[in-house]
């Protein structure tokens, strides 16, 4: 369906009018709720029940047709049977858009209530017609004071004066979503919560695509379960971010569990988790796993400007313990604190009592209570040396002493331009002035130290990534190559090593040089042109698993052991398929040892092609050290991909073994990229292993797995 | 130092008197902020400076020799000069201890300040009187109202009615240890904060030991950077925890940069992490590495009872999206979440609509808001449920109708002996009400969904070591066995392979067989003694790094390999260390391949000797995938290290290779364990590898290394 422009979703999530369908009287009713959440709205409530004239006063009317206007909002607070009659005379009166609160629709998984959820999506896209749910929770947008929700809280009141950057809220669960939103009752500046339920007209990507445009959202906090269509989330996310508005996602239904609830909450395909994150940070989300982390998070990119300076971080504390806190804290996250310059040296060395620590992480100790001025020349000294480009002052009071401080260093730290980062070191408190303290221009408050390092660690690579041209996917493969890989797909469904290798070959992956023969006496003939030791494996097609069919020999040294191995793969083939005919035996080099990596692919229901990458052996196999990307791949991820794998090491040379090239190795898995992207008829591919040694990068064995002809459509 | 009585603790920490030293109407100053602190004190205040008649209507007296009475506690104001001789006024007046503020003592570093320090323990030891501090912020204990610190909060003021079971706070970071104390604000029972600065009287072991006897402590939280004497604080946690008193320690300062910043700030000497993570286990400690997650995991242990029923925890919500979070945590650590049996599942099935969810995590959905009665029939139902000891509530808002819920369902949930546990979805609020929930019997809150799931595995956890006997360390060496040892430990402080082997068969080490040969026949006719193929190592006190010297040459496989051999390494020695006299060459077996350990000890400058292991190869070198240990150790515990492996799963085999007998390797760790535990000259050891193969458990390498003799003294 294609999403509504952008008029029409801003004159219904920012509407100038809303009518309540099922309006009522009862307190507690879902309608009764939503009046009460537009207590605070600037534009024109309707009330709409064929069973009331009046409600607490204002006029009721029997239908949308009979209001004076046509309301830029529909809130359908009917029982679910109801809905698609109110949602044809929203349409028939002129209405922005409707928002259906019922459940009980294709999250039950029965067939008739799908049915009805399709009928809703249909009519409402045939007719242009937005609409929010069903099953959802609504939306709230805080400028306007429209809160066309029945959620419980937070109030939904317009802020009064100036205000940090606000953050815009998507989700798909409502409760979650407003659960995040309670936030702006505490000083943290909200502009929206929007939350799509069973997504059957406007989804997440829809959601984001708008607050991407809205002009009082500073930055998305987006937490999702699944979605249909994840190509269109990841280029909604993608142009947020290529406009500079920060996307911070968090991904529930990661595990078995969750994605089974999930299914039965919003009937959306949770997806695997590890392609999802890979997916997600290459389309330049920020992946936040703590979800009380996504909204603080979401701030701070919203407030902090690009890094100004360097990218050390100045501690400036009054408590020794909240040092080492930031001192842990800072080398578990990778963030640097180095020393200040010889100037600032000079006046922390002056300013900090000999009991304390001049050296970053500083402890001022308690004596700038007695000595306030030392606190702001330590900081003005810190915020002007280059090595910094953050403040981080550790708060461990929730009292006016330490909130106070707060201000006066941000203001101190922005006339040099640096931010100041205000970790809780304890917790996060509410009280006086904790409130005024999150909106404090120039600065950001987090839950804790270990958090707020995880925050300026995310904030530095946002940074480096956007200050890199963004990358394309690959293209190395050339169209002449392309025909070649689609001749060899013609035929059996499985392909022999051989083929799949001439395929892996066509696409300029480096193959082990191998002959088919068919007897021994070309075997040895075979082996003497190539060298000993080689390698001799039964070849056919009834033969995928060869190592357990018995038919692989390896380390060959002379004739002698070939004409017996030669021997013995045709006798163990024959057992382990008999009568089936092998199209010979192949002999190959037996290339010296190296590092050995898993390359594959495979066909993901959600994402389509999706590339898989590790270091082989029980790196692999026992502790699952994977990374995964939806292909086609950019050079740039292919590599990212290696250098992120938990035993990176090893490609720098292990035990004498030399190091791997990484940037070809990037390249070979990009080609196996484009190779699955192009060709949707492989359904998997497996290069296993690939080896890495002094010859360079050979893949040595190779298995492709075709759908049948008329699967795989083209995408 | 022996740690004062019990008797002299109670009456300095718990006292009913308390002088203040330095005491000033000064607004601000340390001395006018412990009087603050003592406003809603029970017991009788002092003031003491000889400028002063008074202060604030209070008499003021020129010493504590003036004072009507020998004060339980000084509260030592002054600066760092003239702390000394308060001290001995104290001793002169009968006090009954010294808290001192002042900093600048053996922090700094500074030897004449160590020494300063070192003034006042001594003396104070002397005189038995305890001494908190220097460089700490006191203490306080609420039931008393004695608030005996400069910190700017919590205020200290006696709980009014009756209260859940509150936390004791041992920190060595006043500033750390008063931030968490600022809990008891938002409801959280805290019954003591107690911070030792530079511990140069009571030390945090001090502290715990005095807790762990304290009535209206229930918990104990502690802090840690690090102890100058490890064993004393683990046998107070160990004593604590046997006494029913749950132990939550955060280890601070656990990079290296962050020990740095613990030696400047209390003078304490961080250790190693690892060994402090593990160490702390076996005491009996639960070990949170989020400092922000201590006081609600202190406060759940000691509310929760005993697992009273099975290990499941029944999720009762009413969003979908919090179910979701629920079934990833739980995932995530380990948690069942079993389905119900036949007769709950029909009250799930009878209460729940059919568009949320009646199987664990059950959705009761937003309809509670118009069936409340349905919420209470699914948690007594659940509650009744064998499966389950817990249920668990996610609690989405900050408002009555969510938080009303929880004292309602606690009761019913206890009526079953069931505990409920409640985390916050997004995030911790306060607000109206949220302290009251804090105070609900039989109900633990939690800042997340995901600490409420990691808290629940801790608890099931430590009910499931409780469970078990304790472990004694092992004794699995003789007098005998260590008389030959400490024969074979005579002479080079660099053992030979073939003399460290022969200390790990004495001590009922497996090690592979050998012949010391001194010429190529004599190592062939070993070597057909032994059968091919075969191994052969130089073997002399100048080779200690064979591979690199060139002096091994594994898989011999008959006479005439094994003379190539043997002039190749007699060459090859003489190249690596020209002149020096080898003993001979060693011949051993060439085992099979199997799976490869790696065994080893050191001498930790903290906790003395430390037994290492790991899974050999890329798993130990790249990963470091070892655990680590204090020595000696029990059966069970090194059974839990090789289980703990990120890798362990290599040993139920793996890619053909037999499972390896865990009992027979943990009891090998066990007799190294008991080995560097019994002779501290070891100050190394290193068996590399163990092979577990099909043939048993057996050591192919050895390294010992001793300390000059007259160092390393017993233990």
């Amino acid at each position: 369906m294609n999403p509504p422009a952008l008029e029409r979703m801003r004159r219904f999530l920012q509407p100038r009018s809303v009518a309540i369908v099922g309006a009522t009287a009862r307190a507690g009713a879902f309608g009764a709720r939503v009046l009460e959440n537009l207590a605070a709205f600037q534009g024109r409530v309707h009330l709409v029940n064929p069973r009331y004239h009046e409600i607490g006063g204002r006029p009721c009317h029997p239908s949308l047709a009979a209001l004076p206007e046509a309301p830029d909002c529909v809130a359908v607070a009917t029982p679910r049977e109801g809905v698609s009659a109110v949602l044809e005379e929203a349409i028939a009166a002129g209405a922005g858009g409707l928002v259906v609160f019922a459940a009980g629709f294709a999250e039950t998984g029965l067939p008739e209530r799908m049915a009805a959820q399709a009928a809703l999506s249909t009519r409402a896209a045939e007719a242009d017609l937005p609409l929010l749910g069903p099953n959802c929770l609504g939306f709230a947008h805080f400028a306007s004071g429209a809160g066309v929700t029945f959620s419980a809280g937070p109030p939904v009141r317009p802020p009064t004066g100036a205000r940090p950057p606000a953050v815009g809220i998507a989700s798909q669960s409502g409760a979650v979503g407003f659960a995040l939103a309670q936030a702006v009752e505490r000083g943290v500046p909200v502009s929206h919560v929007l939350t799509s339920g069973n997504g059957a007209g406007l989804d997440i990507a829809d959601l984001i695509a708008f607050l991407a445009e809205a002009p009082d959202c500073a930055a998305i906090a987006c937490v999702l379960e699944g979605a249909r269509d994840p190509r269109r989330l990841l280029a909604a996310i993608a142009r947020a971010e290529a406009a500079g508005k920060p996307v911070v996602v968090h991904k529930m239904a990661s595990g078995q569990s969750g994605a089974a609830a999930a299914l039965s909450h919003t009937g959306a395909v949770a997806g695997g988790h590890a392609v999802w994150r890979a997916a997600l940070a290459y389309a330049g989300a920020v992946v936040v796993e703590d979800l009380g982390a996504v909204m603080e998070m979401a701030s701070f990119l919203a407030r902090a400007p690009a890094m100004p300076a360097g990218p050390g971080v100045a501690v400036v504390s009054t408590s020794g313990g909240a040092c080492i806190l930031a001192a842990d804290a800072a080398e578990r996250h990778g963030v640097p604190l180095p020393q200040a310059g010889a100037a600032a040296q000079a006046v922390l060395d002056g300013r900090i009592p000999e009991y304390g620590s001049a050296r970053n992480p500083c402890d001022l100790t308690a004596q700038v209570l007695n000595d306030p001025e030392a606190l702001a020349a330590c900081t003005g000294a810190l915020a002007r040396d280059p090595a910094f480009s953050l403040l981080l002052y550790p708060n461990t009071h929730a009292y006016p002493f330490s909130l106070g401080r707060i201000p006066v260093m941000a203001e101190i730290a922005a006339r040099e331009g640096r931010f100041l980062c205000v970790p809780w070191v304890a917790e996060r408190r509410e009280g006086e002035g904790t409130a005024a303290a999150e909106a404090v221009p120039g600065a950001a408050l987090f839950g804790s130290v270990e958090r707020c390092f995880a925050a300026i660690a995310a904030w530095q690579a946002r940074a480096a990534r956007r200050a890199q041209p963004s990358a394309t996917p690959s293209a190395l493969l050339g169209e002449a190559q392309h025909a070649r890989v689609a001749a060899l797909l013609e035929g059996a469904p499985v392909l022999t090593e051989r083929r799949a290798k001439a395929v892996l070959a066509a696409c300029g992956v480096p193959v082990v040089p191998e002959r088919l023969v068919q007897d021994a006496e070309e075997a040895v003939i075979a082996a003497m042109g190539f060298g000993f030791p080689v390698v001799l494996k039964g070849e056919g097609a009834a033969l995928p698993h060869k190592t357990e069919a018995g038919v692989v020999r390896l380390n060959l040294r002379d004739a002698a052991e070939v004409r017996a191995a030669h021997a013995a793969i045709l006798a163990n083939a024959d057992r382990a398929a008999p009568g089936a005919a092998l199209d010979g035996v192949l002999v190959q080099p037996m290339l010296p040892a190296g590092l050995e990596v898993m390359l594959g692919a495979h066909r993901d229901p959600l994402f389509g092609p999706v590339v898989a990458v590790g270091l082989g052996g029980v790196l692999v196999e026992l502790l699952a050290d994977v990374a995964v990307a939806p292909a086609p791949l950019s050079l740039p991820q292919a590599r990212a991909m290696l250098e992120g794998l938990r035993g990176a090491r090893l490609f720098q040379g292990f035990r004498g073994s030399a190091p791997v090239e990484l940037e070809r190795l990037a390249e070979i898995v990009c080609r196996v990229g484009e190779l699955v992207a192009r060709h949707p008829r492989i359904r998997e591919l497996d290069v296993n292993p690939l080896i890495c040694g002094t010859g360079g990068i050979v893949a040595v064995d190779g298995l492709i797995a075709l759908s049948a002809p008329g699967k795989g459509e083209e995408e």
